[in-house]
């Protein structure tokens, strides 16, 4: 008889969140974050990775391709949080991957080039990572990756890639991806982000009276014995916190 | 500890609707005002600008794309808005999307030329934008601009483009577009354009027995605690008048 | 202080309807009228040019794509509607835009040619509107326009002209398009003409245990302050009429 | 003041229909039968041709594409219809439109070519009914027109010359379709059968417990006032009879 | 005054069944048993040619494209079904249309070969069929004819000509088809096969409570007054068996 | 007459399920497991190699083609379930379809190339079967084998060829799909794969208030009289266990 394999857990820096799937991530584990607009996606994604660097001495790096990285830092001040100054202690890495896009000069230490290819966009996140010896991750969106490759086709493929070498280099990762229609099952922009990644986290609304709440439902979560409930949660001054104990009505 | 960040805001025009969102919008954001046909979605986004300029003295400038400067300043004279009385005093800039575009003659200072490029059109907005110093900015339509640049592929280049821009030349922006099912979950023409806006509003009918009653809804606002309500809201001869206190029943 | 713009109304000729609109459509507007088959689309748009003729002494041009002149006028006969006579009388022009397609022969004074490209078509409803001096006309239907000048891609920019054109000419008039879902939100044909149009009235079905009842609905209407709710409407010997104070139950 | 027009009417030849429809059609129309798999449509048509010849002397044409003149014979025998009888006297025409195609000889008097085009369909057509001085058509149906001219892009326009024509030549005309979803507004197989048709009838099915139940609905007829109740028909010996006081229930 | 024609019938073998039509199929008939996965289909074609063979004393082909003639023999076992018996006796053929395309060597008598055109498939079964003097044949199934023969847009063309030449040879026949959402109306994978066959029968399933019930309705049967209700049926060890006095609760 | 044949059965290793199925899957038969994303396919593929190493002494093939084999491997610990060990018995299998797709090296004894087209796929698999004389496979998942050949258009062939080659060699297999919306009758993510499988298990979420429910549906099993009944059932500790006397409330 062997001893069952005991899964090292990753805290997800989200108040009340890691009570519900075993104390946190498995460890090096990629999970996507999924949700219609306004729902919550950077704020969980970048909370993940900004708390690991303070409250866990974790580094972290943000690979941010739908805002500047100067602007992100600024509209996360309306969280107390001082990315930069993690930035400077060498604890936290943002990867700029709007600038060259849309042409404006960056000053940024990580930038991205306008033309790449998914060879080197993967190489790239993975010299950051070493760089700062990083262990959390968070790349803000799926669908961006796809309009900066310009491999909407080949979306599984980079996406198969990315699961398996995060997982190689033991970070925990964090993808996000756009919900078109949740109610009727279309819980990701491709149709195939929740298959590839090893765990699936729906940030969404339901309609009260004229009223919309905000909920929060683990569709997977694998090595992980996790509850299956929509648990309400809010966006406040501390970023996302979750309610274990509260009812979505 | 560091002290929080304040935003700045920015007063909408809009009677009642800054109360929804602390106070006004995040200066320097982009935000998307989508719905259905008759919605008062051009409405909407020229009261901001017009109030800009008549309220607060902040110059502004509105793309119209959908119909011609001199249509659209005989429109807004039935809400007593006397747009060319601001253009003099040089607060107030009408750029002409449509002239060219039909072969009409235009009389206008600000016309788009018939064929553009994305790099001329963003380039032509940032330069009456300059001209005026703008601080406000209406772009009515976003399917009129994929149109006009047949780039409806690529859409969310442009998308990415302007907000970043935007942003970056401090402009306060409304982008309109369409929304063919917001029932759906369907509430963009794209389906990206929510995506990419820091902000959303989403104005809509509801039917009440044979009656179909407006209202309002934030979707999305950066850097914003938003109420997540649907709240009544009418268009009367003072032009888009929300009711915070009102129901939608 | 400026005085407000008080918008010109026209007459509709459609018994009841002129109450739900302020007394008319602003002058010069084009109004699209949509529907399902069989809804009273065509009736609706002949019988405002015909009765701006008969009742208001207004020229006006009816462009008729879907069947020839001489059946429609043999049609409209039994709503006692006489077109010819004001044919005669200069008062009316009929462009028959069928007979050239089907190749059949046609005796008619305005007869669209086979083949027409947007800048043909326009002009030519340009040159029969200057003819008579019409203040009115209607066109049935959009689908038609995109049938026969082959410009399924670009009806976009074919509706912009029109509707541009015909408010620079001062001309009121009506646009036809087909509704294959209402219930689901898709009121027109290619989902773009109501966004372009600056009024949009759909007639639609409401299904009442085993039978179809008819209704009314103002979805758009620029410069003009519109009611929302469903109205039933009949068409009987005499037309469409409108029952203001009516309800669709 | 002018008289008003009277519309001359057709008997269908279906009992109970003629009540619905002011008497009868309006001679010259084209109708469109359309309906789901097994609802009648074939039946309800052949039924209009072969009883005027039996009951009112008005010679027909029946063109079959979708099986063989031979097994269209047969099978009305089960309805106690002798075509072949009218066939010989003269007041009756099949044209084969199926052993070309499908590679079988045919001992027919009038078949179609296996290659075919619009026009040589459309002469065809004309010369059979030139040839027994027809005033009823049917043709069954309108995708396997599309099918034997591949010609489903153009459709529209095929339609639009059928419809045309069999006006001008007088001839009272039954086309089938296929409607794929009835419930949802989808009554026809390319969605623009419906608004070329001069009139359409709907041939469908309620679901009532576990039983289908027929009903038939005049969505749309020119020049006459119909009802727009939904009402129930059989398909018995005697073919098509429709219950203009029954209730679907 | 003529005799009503008076249609031959061929029993079914399938138990309850032949009430609900009036004794049987038309004779010549092609029959289309549509449904979705696990609803019997395959089974209700076999039993139809077995039981042919077995009670009737009349010969049969079943034409197998989706598993090897000698996988099928063996899953008729279950059903106590020995075709092989009847092979030998001369009174059914299988066509095996399986292994040639998955690359295994057959030793079946009738064997299709790899690539074939639509002309090669019904010139094979034409063939067989004459060879022992068929009475009945089933294909099972047509998407994987229309994959065998690569003409997934020429799918009617093919089936028109199946359904006359079967009809021509006095062959009864069943075809096979895909239903993937029965419950909306789709009840055939190409949505056409139910308008070509000259029969359709409907094997689903209803949700009740938790469970799934089998249901069996004829929508369409030519030259046959038949049942429209659900009725339920079992597939048990002795195959398809229909209860015409059951209710489908 | 002839005895029934008896079908040989396959003890599955998920405790509870053998019951609905006759004691077991018929020997040699292809499964399919269907289902959306956290739905436990991979495990319940999984479990059944495994669960026959260990508890009924048949050797087995893992072909993973969503992760490496080292990955599974380790998640798989958490059930307590050592693949290695059975591994270097010979009892197991496991072909690594990911490393070479991703770029990374393999240490693994069986791995598939990066460029393979579907002949080298199935001969691949075929080795490796006769290498270890395995009984049982699984393959996770359709879609990656579709991406990993590129022929998501010959998806059907490539099923049909893997179905009938899988039972000639006499290995009892389950092969996984994605389901994106079970409860519209869409059980795969082709829309084809439960056609040509022989027998098709649905693992699916219900929701009851706010929480998901699983539940397990056969949907078809041939060979075998099976329940039709949703029945509830758990990953826990020891892997999927079915209640086949639970009720799914």
């Amino acid at each position: 008889m062997i001893t069952k394999y005991t899964v090292k857990r990753v805290k997800s820096g989200i108040p009340g969140f890691d009570d519900l799937i075993e104390g946190g991530f498995p460890s090096g584990t990629t999970v996507l974050v999924t949700g219609p607009t306004g729902s919550g996606k950077t704020t969980f994604g970048v909370q993940f990775v900004y708390k690991g660097a303070e409250l866990y001495g974790e580094p972290g790096v943000i690979v941010t391709l739908e805002e500047r990285a100067q602007d992100l830092r600024r509209e996360m001040l309306a969280f107390g949080w001082d990315l930069e100054k993690y930035e400077k202690e060498g604890k936290l890495a943002i990867i700029d991957g709007v600038s060259a896009v849309v042409g404006l000069p960056s000053e940024e230490q990580y930038v991205l080039e306008g033309n790449l290819n998914a060879e080197d966009f993967l190489r790239y996140i993975y010299r950051v990572v070493k760089a700062i010896d990083a262990k959390r991750l968070v790349i803000d969106s799926i669908p961006s990756i796809a309009f900066r490759l310009r491999k909407e086709n080949e979306i599984r493929e980079v996406l198969l890639q990315l699961n398996t070498i995060l997982l190689e280099m033991g970070v925990t990762s964090i993808l996000t991806t756009e919900a078109p229609e949740p109610g009727r099952g279309r819980i990701s922009r491709y149709g195939i982000e929740e298959y590839i990644a090893r765990g699936v986290i729906l940030l969404d609304f339901i309609e009260k009276e004229v009223e919309l709440k905000r909920y929060l439902l683990i569709r997977k979560m694998r090595e992980t014995k996790h509850s299956m409930k929509k648990y309400p949660f809010e966006i406040n001054e501390e970023g996302v916190v979750v309610y274990p104990s509260g009812e979505v009505y």
